[in-house]
Formats: structure tokens, C-alpha cells, sequence
């Protein structure tokens, strides 16, 4: 038994024309290891974004095609072409992590035929998809796909940033951006954990959803005052770690900068060098693609700026911390890593211009959750 | 017996002066293990312009007092005074490094009495020094004061980045401002530990420095191909470190960019994260004080940009390291580490006009080197 169903493609032309549409695959026959899964939830990730849409303007988005099979079309401008070649003229699918019914199994995998399972690995904007068993996750009894859709990406870069701070002697974390649903379930785990969060946002809102869950360091970066703030609820939980999803301009440094204000009011004797207090500042995302800017001298010499992708983290932390933070999502599914959504929507209306335009305000906390049996 | 003599302060007032003078000062008399040296020698290092002259704008510099007490006063906007609030109405010594002739010594350190030393620790521009024993290295036998007086910093740092390689697990660097007297000491030791070194410099009298030393990759940083080479540099070597002392502007995200271009030259498929090959930028310097710029989206999620400090990395590095280091210093202190400098002035003549200013044209490598004896 075969199965045949859509995918969604994202594929760049050497003439800088990017072309979302959905094609149609046959599966193949899982291997004795392998399962096939019936898409029933497929969140539109931050992370996502960067595959499906690349660096597309939103303004030279023209849509083609039916209602059933609808194209999209964008223009790249050619200069930023370059870094992109290796993708040129490749259809890709997208789509990082969803939950569905397993309807085929290998002979080694039969155990899960017929559970739902949720899943991590790419291509799963698609009505079918074949991976390894061991890539799949069981949900709970009475979990729904929707619940387990996104029990990957979130919930383990959350938990990964908390085992990060561990790892590497911190007490205290800086969150930017913080009311993403990722950002509610760190705080969710930072009260359990009695870990000191300092959550930034841009809106009242935002800080409102976190304040709900019982945060206590929220500050809003357009307060007039938000500089002052930050260094106070830097100094007052000892902070040396930030985690931003936002990558440009100079929101970065200016965490920095607060950790190094925190540090000298305690400082006895003047540093020309600043502080040797150690702050590090990892970039998640690229909510904002525009180049960081540091302002270096404001924060001395003792301090790190890196690109942290969970990927990279799972393997450094090894199989006994994998096993660990997986099992602690399957139990807190539907408390700690509960995500929510703007509107579920079928695969088609994936590339209506109306949800693609959405991404355009991709800070604003839009996010859509793909059901592929919407049609 | 006690020993008195000048000393250059650099003092900071709440209203944004900075001056720069010559203090009397009487040093203490040695304690059991401490030593004073009559100071031969003392290099002006970009490292030292930090405490000595801030942000200060060489357009507002005033000269007065008289040709053997001159005084250098330069206006601070009040703008920037808040991150050098802690050494606002503090009388500050300079100088990380020198030599001289131990002149008295305390009872356990009667061995050094005579001896010509190299030393360390600040306060060094002044006729008079008072350390601990431990804090200088007696100059092989035949070595002037001039050829010991730079055996630190520079030393020390060249010598940091070829143990911070290997300790770190990369096999070749990138040095950026490379024709300085520190860049021809690290072209030195990596020939002689065959290490690949990708030096960027940005003048072709530069260049040819570096060459003259035996240099494979020399690179202008404003040469029109300069980008391309640089990519065909970094991947002729597999340079995944690269050391820049100049912080503020792109060339170090144009490194970190390079590096990654030479990594996808053999990538199979398409990440949109970047390629995982971990990429790593030390800053050291601040040449140019502006903000330094990362064009995050050129290079990935797999990287580090952090600040590297000499006395950071002696503390990381443990003794039996820094044993090995000092005792290579040593051995070749007139060659590996000579130094080479633009004049050799008095004490009073720092604080001369022109001396100054030619810092402010710091990264042509214009290097003064103190004399009190002199005048």
C-alpha cells in the first residue's frame, strides 16, 4: 500500500523568482524502521520562515493558480541571491515538526500503528509523510494533534535554553520577544524550576499574557525608562545569559550593556576593561534580519555573542539530557507546552495572501497551525 | 631608603576634563618580596589609550604648564561620561608594561638586586616602580631595556592566540591589523609552528611587512577582489578563528561571512541554518571604537563573536602555561618578540602634541617608547 497526497514546495529560480505551491508525492513504502503518518497539525514556525519565504518582500507577492491549488509568486532582488545559491532551482519541502495518525508501519515499528504521534524532522506541510520511528513521539492518551503538533521546536529550545544556563554556570536568564509562545512556556518552566526570568516585550499586551502566568520581570523596550528598568531587573536576578529572537539592531547590546551596568555598581576599582563579570548573549531568530549592532565599548571585553540553534544544542547535550527534556514534554503536553494559535487552517489556505502576509508582522505573534485533512 | 620621581596621571573630572600631567610621587620601600625598578623603558600600547586618553577628542586638546611639567587637557562630552563614571575624580597611573634596573629590593627578593627586569602591572610610566618580585622576569643577560620593556603584552597575546587555537580545536587563524608589532610577532611564531595565518591588513606598505617576514596570505582589506580572496584564503587554510583588534565596523562579520562561504564551497545540500561548522571571532582591540556590525544572516547560527583579554586568558590558561609562555618569551626576546618603534621620547615628551596625536592615527602603527631617564 502506497499513499499519495500534497506537499507544499518552496523552490528558487536562478532569476530570483521564489514559488510556494503544493505538489503531489506518493510516499514511499516505509522501511522495517520507518512509519508513515497522516499530517493532521503542522504549526507555521518562526522557524520555518526562513525556507518557506527566504528573504521575500511581501509587495511583490502575486497569487496564481485554483482555490485547491493555489501559487504564490515573489520577486528576489538578484544582489541577495548569493547567499541563497545553494538552494537555487531545488523544490523544497517545509515545515519542521506536526503530529498525525500513523496508517503505515515497518515490520520493527508495527507497535505504532494507528497511535498518533508527533514528529520532527521537516516536509511536514504535506497530507503524508514517512520517517523513522524513532523520530515520532507517541502522544499521550486523548492528546489531539493540534495539542501535539509543536511538542518539538518550542518545548525543547525552551528547555534547551534552561539546561544551556545550567551547563554553563548561569543563575538567571534574559528572554527578548518574550510573549512568543515559546517565550510563555520559558516562563511557565522558569517559575517551576525557580529559575529569575526578565522577559522583554514591545506592547502593554504582551506583557499583559505574561504577567498572566505570573512573571514578575516583564519590561516593554519602548518604556522610556526601559533602560534603567532592565539594568534594576538585571542587577536584582543576577542575569549574565540572554536568549534573543530578534538578532537585529541593538537590542542585544543593550542587554549587555545592562549586564555590565549591573556588574560595575557593585565594582570597587575602575576597569579600563569593564567588568570581569562573563555575559552571553545567544541569537535564536532573525524576527528582525537586519545586521546587530554592538556597542562594544559599553560592555568591555568579557562577553560572548553566539547563534544558538537546538539542533547544535541536542547534540551537544547528549542522549541522557534528550531523553530527559522529551519525556518532560509528553508530561507537561497540555500545561507548560501548550501553544496557541491565531486559526487552524487547511494546507491550501497556507499560501493565501492574506496568512503569508500575516508573517510580514511575524512579532506581532500571529501563527497559523496547518491541518492538512481542511483540505 | 626611599625613592621619589615622576609619575603620568591621567585624571578625569565631573565636568568631562581629561588631564594628563606629571605627579611627584615617593614609591613605598620594598616590602620582604617586593623589588623597586627605575624604569628604562615603557611601551605606549594601543592598550594603554584607553585609561590614558578615554574617548577623549584629540580637536580639543590644550597644551600648558611648562616643558618639563606639560599638561594635556582634552574636554569630554558629558554625553559619554556615564559608562566612566567610576574613575571620575580619580588620579589614574598608566602604562601595563616596561623594564628597568631593580634599584632596591626587600629580603627575599635580594636576588634581583642589579638586575635588569621586565615587568608588568600598570603605573609603568614613571621613574620609579614598586612590584612584586613576582611580577618581573629578569632580561637575559646582554638585553637593553628597550628590547625588554614590551615583553608582555604583545608577547604574552601572540602567544595567547596560538594556545587559545589549540585549545579551542581550530587549526589555522585569521588576524585582522596584522602588520602591527603583535601581528609580525604571531606571523613569527606561526611559521615557526606551522600554522596557517591569513593576515589583513589594509595598505600595501603594510603587505609587504608581513611578507618580508616570510608571510603566505596577506590580504588588503581594500582591494576590490578583497572578498573573494579572503574566501579563497580561509578555505586554502580551513581558518575557522580569527582574532581582529580593530571591533568596531564589518570586517569582522566579513571574516565570520568568509568562513562560512568557504564552508558551503563543499556543502552537499542546502541548510537554511547556516553550515554547522562553528566559526569563531575574538575581538581584542577597539582601533576603531564605532559599533561593530553583524550581518548575521551571511553567516548562519553556528558561530561566536566574543571579546578576548589578555589577563581573561592567563587565568583560563593555568600556571604550567603560562610558565611555558614566559619562558619562550625569554628565549626569544630579540627575535620572535622584538619590537619595533616609531621614536624613543622622555616622559615630558608624551605628553607632547604631536606624540598624542599620532594616536589618533593609532592603527598605522606610529609606536612611541618611553624613556624617564631621558627627561
Amino acid at each position: 500500500m502506497t499513499f499519495t497526497g500534497r506537499e507544499l514546495r518552496t523552490t528558487l529560480t536562478e532569476d530570483g523568482t521564489l514559488t510556494l505551491s503544493l505538489e503531489d508525492v506518493t510516499v514511499p513504502a516505509p522501511g522495517p524502521d520507518e512509519i508513515v503518518v497522516r499530517v493532521e497539525a503542522a504549526p507555521i514556525n518562526p522557524s520555518d520562515l526562513g525556507l518557506l519565504l527566504g528573504p521575500a518582500d511581501m509587495k511583490t507577492l502575486e497569487s496564481s493558480g485554483t482555490e485547491e491549488r493555489p501559487i504564490a509568486t515573489f520577486r528576489l532582488p538578484k544582489a541577495i541571491l548569493g547567499g541563497l545559491r545553494p538552494r537555487i532551482g531545488q523544490s523544497l519541502a517545509v515545515g519542521n515538526e506536526g503530529a498525525g495518525i500513523v496508517v503505515a508501519a515497518g515490520e520493527k515499528a508495527k507497535a505504532l500503528e494507528g497511535r498518533r504521534v508527533g514528529m520532527v524532522g521537516g516536509a511536514m506541510f504535506a497530507d503524508y509523510r514517512v520517517l523513522k520511528a524513532r523520530e515520532a513521539l507517541p502522544l499521550p492518551d486523548g492528546a489531539t494533534s493540534a495539542e501535539g503538533a509543536a511538542m518539538f521546536v518550542n518545548p525543547l529550545t525552551a528547555l534547551g535554553f534552561v539546561e544551556t544556563m545550567r551547563m554553563e554556570g548561569h543563575t538567571a536568564i534574559v528572554h527578548t520577544a518574550a510573549a512568543s509562545n515559546l517565550g510563555q512556556m520559558l516562563q511557565k518552566l522558569c517559575l517551576a524550576d525557580g529559575i529569575p526570568l526578565v522577559n522583554i516585550v514591545r506592547s502593554e499586551e504582551q506583557a499583559d499574557i505574561l504577567r498572566a502566568l505570573g512573571a514578575t520581570h516583564v519590561l516593554d523596550s519602548r518604556a522610556e525608562d526601559f533602560r534603567k528598568r532592565l539594568t534594576d531587573a538585571v542587577a536584582e536576578t543576577g542575569a549574565t545569559l540572554a536568549f534573543d529572537a530578534i538578532g537585529g539592531g541593538d537590542l542585544g547590546s543593550t542587554v549587555l550593556q545592562a549586564m555590565e551596568q549591573a556588574a560595575s555598581r557593585n565594582a570597587t576599582e575602575y576597569s579600563r576593561y569593564g567588568s570581569s563579570v562573563f555575559k552571553q548573549l545567544y541569537v535564536y531568530g532573525a524576527l528582525d534580519p537586519s545586521p546587530s549592532t554592538l556597542n562594544r565599548l559599553a560592555f568591555g571585553f568579557t562577553w560572548s555573542v553566539s547563534g544558538w540553534l537546538l539542533f547544535n544544542f541536542l547534540r551537544r547535550a547528549g542522549a541522557e539530557v534528550n531523553a530527559r527534556m522529551r519525556q518532560r514534554v509528553v508530561d507537561e503536553l497540555t500545561t507548560t507546552f501548550a501553544s496557541r494559535y491565531t486559526a487552524t487552517i487547511g494546507l491550501a489556505e497556507a499560501l493565501r495572501p492574506d496568512v503569508l502576509k500575516a508573517y510580514e508582522r511575524k512579532a506581532t505573534g500571529e501563527k497559523y497551525l496547518i491541518d492538512p485533512t481542511r483540505g
